[in-house]
């Protein structure tokens, strides 16, 4: 049963992707940062997201974030498309080559916050232009934990705007390759001692099919490996999968993290992230159960346990 | 104090090698997987070398193995030059661009074990001509355990040798692209339970910075990362010196190792790496003692740490 004192809020976006892996491929399924993170973190906690979709958004994807419970009062239809994005991978599924991205309704989002949503205590501001986030994060009274995500494309074309929003937050989550181009740092370790030198007090660097970096300047490191999987059909969305666990759990537990929570808010959302690699899009972790999950932490657990 | 009951023989080379990294560069500094694999080793357990030098190789070079109790009967000097490696990293440190290799005296190596080294319990045949890592095993009355490593180039040169090999050994230690390459599979987790399939009951897959993945048919996967370096100097000897630390555990815990006993073996290895990857060649890795080990594995058991 999620915790229903602490609300989360995410901001994102909601998405339709083309996507192609050594797998298969896949057209316009559901897809977007909000969603799956929506999706991971309802499996611990109530969910409530920001965001924009066009017309052709499908009443059927809005039904499947309601019947987990998610909240999408401030989730708003605009007449045009839904934001689309097309990838590949190739040999490296750690990494996707965008073949298209169509902002559409995302080139005009003005997010304001419903009034329902402004007491929110946990706040992830997913990968979305810089100047969005903070404008998301102002609307909030007094947020317990913040967190934000962020990609290459911010680093380079607002790094400013963007810089100003990581000074804001407590936490910083992103991946490796973003990480060492954000502070030029010639690793992922070295990147996020950098990092909390820019405001956040902790980060999580997302290393794929490796695992994470949790680090705090006061507290030190934390680092795991991912759950193995010998087979991978799409690693779209494991990130954002990751992050939705990872806070989930925070929100569960209600108060502002210690460093232990944060380390087993990384063991959820790494847990979380190895169901969606395991199916195209969103299809295998809409239908993951909190049973699902226990079982899969229990295997995690042993995969790195010296006992 | 190491074991001094069991002993434990590498077969590998002793080389001079030119290295660039970021960090800068060095020519003609000792080098080959028997040094680092003994300079490591040494620290657990007691080491017997068998390998081939040339006219060049420096009495500093042997003497600098002696002094740390390393048996050296097995290393024969014959007429000729020293092997040598010239290698580089660039911007990916997990991976060297081979600039120039010359075998010279590795042409006609014939391994003969000295009669002192027959009784050998435990055996690491390191990355040379799987046929010359057979002949070696061949000589060995009652190995305790054997493992061995490989590297693309026999992969592809070798094929049928290296397979003969592989099926003669209980566990194989190997780099997880090669790894790939040997199998076919999509992933190093793949990779390892392919493996499996070969003949060895177990194998440690080497991820560089992101540690390795241990899998025994019987037990499963054990994974971790490698302990956290902001600043890497040289990555050249890191893949051996883990070898070595693995192997020393192993040899000093003398029984035919368990599930256990290899955790602890990968742990003794990716904490002993850390250090040689702190200078070049062997510069770090030659002067660190039992405390140092001591105290750094226990600042890599916090890093893995739930607790």
């Amino acid at each position: 049963m999620p915790n229903q004192q602490s609300k989360l809020l995410v901001v994102g976006s909601l998405a339709y992707d083309s996507i192609e892996t050594p797998a298969g491929s896949v057209e316009r399924t559901l897809g977007g940062s909000a969603n799956y993170f929506s999706l991971a973190a309802s499996l611990f906690t109530q969910v409530r997201v920001v965001g924009v979709v066009g017309e052709d958004y499908a009443d059927s994807d809005y039904q499947l974030l309601k019947s987990r419970g998610v909240e999408l009062e401030g989730v708003t239809k605009v007449p045009g498309k839904t934001f689309f994005w097309k990838g590949k991978y190739e040999g490296d599924l750690n990494e996707a080559k965008t073949l298209k991205t169509d902002l559409n309704v995302f080139e005009i989002f003005n997010p304001q916050l419903p009034k329902t949503y402004v007491d929110s205590d946990f706040v992830f501001l997913a990968n979305i232009d810089p100047v969005l986030q903070l404008q998301v994060l102002e609307q909030i009274q007094k947020p317990k934990y913040v967190g934000m995500d962020t990609m290459n494309f911010w680093i380079s074309s607002k790094k400013q705007d963007l810089l100003k929003t990581v000074s804001k937050v407590d936490i910083i989550l992103m991946n490796e390759t973003e990480a060492m181009d954000l502070t030029g740092a010639e690793n992922g370790i070295s990147a996020a001692q950098r990092i909390t030198e820019m405001g956040p007090s902790s980060v999580v660097i997302k290393r794929g099919e490796y695992g994470f970096v949790l680090y705090s300047k006061n507290e030190g490191f934390f680092i795991l490996p991912a759950m193995p999987m010998g087979h991978v059909v799409d690693p779209t969305g494991a990130g954002d999968t990751f992050a939705g666990g990872f806070w989930g759990y925070l929100s569960s537990q209600g108060r502002r993290p210690t460093f232990h929570d944060l380390k087993l808010a990384c063991l959820h959302g790494t847990v979380t992230a190895s169901f969606t690699i395991q199916d195209f899009g969103v299809g295998k972790i809409k239908n993951v159960t909190k049973q699902d999950f226990d079982k899969r932490r229990q295997e995690y657990e042993k995969v790195v346990s010296f006992a």
